[in-house]
């Protein structure tokens, strides 16, 4: 592996330690940095004491080219990375009077009093640089000693990203630091589990010498990532032994590099200029949001109805109030009305629909928590399907939003074949 | 700090440093052992890679009463925490005969057939004790030495919660490791910047000597958190001075200990008898979700409309065709209209919408990427407010629905005090 394309980071935040929120950070620099041929070796959260984080950084930049650093730099007494940092380098901290300028004028723009504690965020150990913040008042800082880095970000993910984007990959690119990453192609897949994946995987590629392959099993799909990092196999190579792994698996091939169930479905309505729409229960905006994260999808996807409660099934969209009493909201019945009712409301070619117990409370006698029942609609006809998941609450309405794309997108598939046969 | 109470936390898996998945573990570990008097120091994200793993656990284990690691102990080639562990420890890795039934066991009641990979997940370190897994194939693992503890949990969240719950947490307390957490009180605001806070509490905090406070800011909320480790200030002694900092902050507080502002809202409407109903664009079912997400919400939450399209806004809400042509679909007309058609669907005295870009495309001349308007519907009336919000997307996104949300928790207090006063 080259030099100085070991990336170490350091999150700093007892909040993330408290279990009050999670660590954003390393998934976006991760995946960032990634294709420049940075690979980022190890990720530490540690307390934001002034101790512990310069016992940190000081392991890391007595070992790594490239160290980066989040949160701490906020003008609050508990923001201390600054400090530990010119610990570790031995350097004094002194006050940056254009850095102190442009706090006084951050203020100004926002019709906000500057207090005292926000001078705290102009000071930079001599040497060193300040990164400008242009959605926040916290600058980053960039240390640079003798072809060694440490970089050292704001907390909030908003001002992070830019800072990222607009400062350090352009200064990271000048010093021929970015390059191509290494080729990787990841093989997309639903309805298979991760152990029976790799052995219908096996025969194909243990015809592959020196291949590196990862599994990745989330919410009923499973990743199979091969990659190649010392030069033996191209893109291109990876890509045909992905095709012929793709034309195993047949339907239970989704797609190729992280490709959404929702996507794939938006795209291919998009080829027949039909819509989609989507009725949900339990899973409570989860199913339409697929599909609003999509840029553009509003060409195909035409709306959805939270029918939370029996009121909303009945005064949205229409459902017989006596079909929900005599079958239940959680039942075949009520899935197929829903999905019925919502492509009618919205003249949609295809609707799903969800209705179950996600849990915790809830559930009767034939449907327990975690009972949930999935409604397909298309010009074809309408139909449920039953599926019982385990976990938490958050892991069945995943669970139950992914098992419905994947109904959709096979249902799709198909008659895009029936429609190549005709 | 008493000995044996600091957790290491070492999270095993390439696709969190390759930007593929986020760590969800470090965040339940910690918020599920903190109540029990477990802080977490400092966790880990390493690759998968053997030696990485076993420099890794050595450090920690030389160094920590207490280290758990997650991932890696799955039937695929990819999973070695297993063998590194034993490396560490020296210890050699045997078969465990009832571990082996148990995964039998597991297929066979699955109807799926148990691949050869899978038996590696029925060995153990000698003298060390398999955790069964209720959820999974794979095993947990236990490993006491001089009273040192070294516990290896399955990467997937829904076997390791269940686990940790069942297995994890009893074994412990059996040996006296569990304890009350030192006592911590978060006072909860919103519309209030991070700086600006603390000026404001610093005057009241500042009488309190010995006091450790946090602050976190996410997505337009800001949490201070008071909390106090050496037995200077009890959890009742917190209270007050988190009630007198709350009464300071006067409709600007949200709430004690991270109360949500959905659970804020559908207590007071609960408390009340009335309804609330949701009509959101850029936000695709985000707000609905917030109130589908607390338990019981169906008592006041009557449902939701994802109305991306203007179709949707038509046929679904009944939202005039003119009214949008005219003003547009981001307007204040069209929240005003979408909120007061959701109401009126549902019969619901209090309704909340969203209309905006919340880009990275999109936008008008009048409306640049990040606006958003707002519309509450009331039995007062109804109001629309335009904000603007810098980020990504899913800042955007998130920023609306808090705004949202602290609109309507403000205007309930609000009518609480004139009904009180009446």
């Amino acid at each position: 592996m080259a030099v100085g394309k070991d990336l170490e980071i350091i999150t700093i935040g007892d909040e993330l330690l408290l279990g009050k929120a999670s660590d954003k950070h390393l998934g976006y620099l991760a995946s960032r940095l990634n294709r420049f041929g940075i690979s980022v070796r190890r990720s530490v959260v540690v307390t934001d004491e002034p101790e512990a984080i310069e016992t940190e950084v000081r392991a890391s930049w007595n070992r790594s080219e490239l160290v980066v650093t989040t949160g701490g730099l906020g003008p609050t007494a508990d923001d201390c990375t600054r400090e530990a940092v010119a610990r570790v380098l031995g350097r004094e901290l002194i006050l940056d009077e254009e850095a102190k300028r442009d706090l006084e004028a951050f203020f100004r723009q926002r019709g906000r009093p500057m207090t005292q504690n926000n001078l705290r965020q102009a000071y930079r150990p001599e040497g060193t640089e300040l990164i400008p913040n242009a959605f926040g008042s916290a600058p980053g800082l960039w240390c640079e000693v003798d072809g060694r880095i440490l970089i050292l970000l704001p907390g909030p993910p908003e001002e992070l990203h830019p800072m990222v984007e607009n400062e350090v990959l352009p200064r990271l690119r000048e010093r021929g630091r970015l390059e191509e990453a290494a080729p990787c192609v990841e093989i997309r897949t639903a309805g298979v589990g991760e152990s029976l994946l790799e052995n219908r995987l096996e025969p194909i590629l243990a015809r592959y010498s020196g291949l590196e392959i990862g599994y990745r099993a989330h919410n009923a799909i499973v990743d199979c990532r091969l990659s190649c990092r010392d030069g033996k196999y191209s893109r291109e190579a990876l890509e045909e032994i992905a095709d012929e792994c793709a034309e195993a698996l047949g339907e239970d091939f989704v797609g190729f590099d992280g490709q959404m169930l929702s996507k794939i479905i938006s795209d291919r309505l998009r080829e027949r200029e039909q819509l989609m729409a989507v009725a949900e229960s339990c899973t409570g905006g989860q199913l339409a949001s697929c599909f609003t994260d999509i840029p553009g999808a509003s060409k195909t996807f035409a709306g959805g109805v939270v029918a939370y409660s029996n009121a909303a099934k009945v005064q949205l969209l229409g459902i017989p109030e006596c079909l929900l009493r005599q079958h239940g909201a959680v039942s075949p019945e009520a899935a197929v009305a829903m999905a019925t009712a919502v492509a009618e409301k919205l003249s949609a070619e295809y609707a799903l629909s969800i209705t179950g117990y996600a849990g915790p409370g809830g559930g009767d006698p034939q449907n327990p928590v975690g009972t949930i029942h999935l409604g397909l609609h298309s010009p074809d006809g309408v139909w449920s399907r039953r599926v019982n998941f385990h976990g938490s609450r958050a892991t069945v309405q995943n669970r139950a939003v992914n098992g419905a794309l994947d109904w959709l997108r096979r249902e799709l598939a198909k008659t895009a074949i029936a429609n190549a046969a005709k």
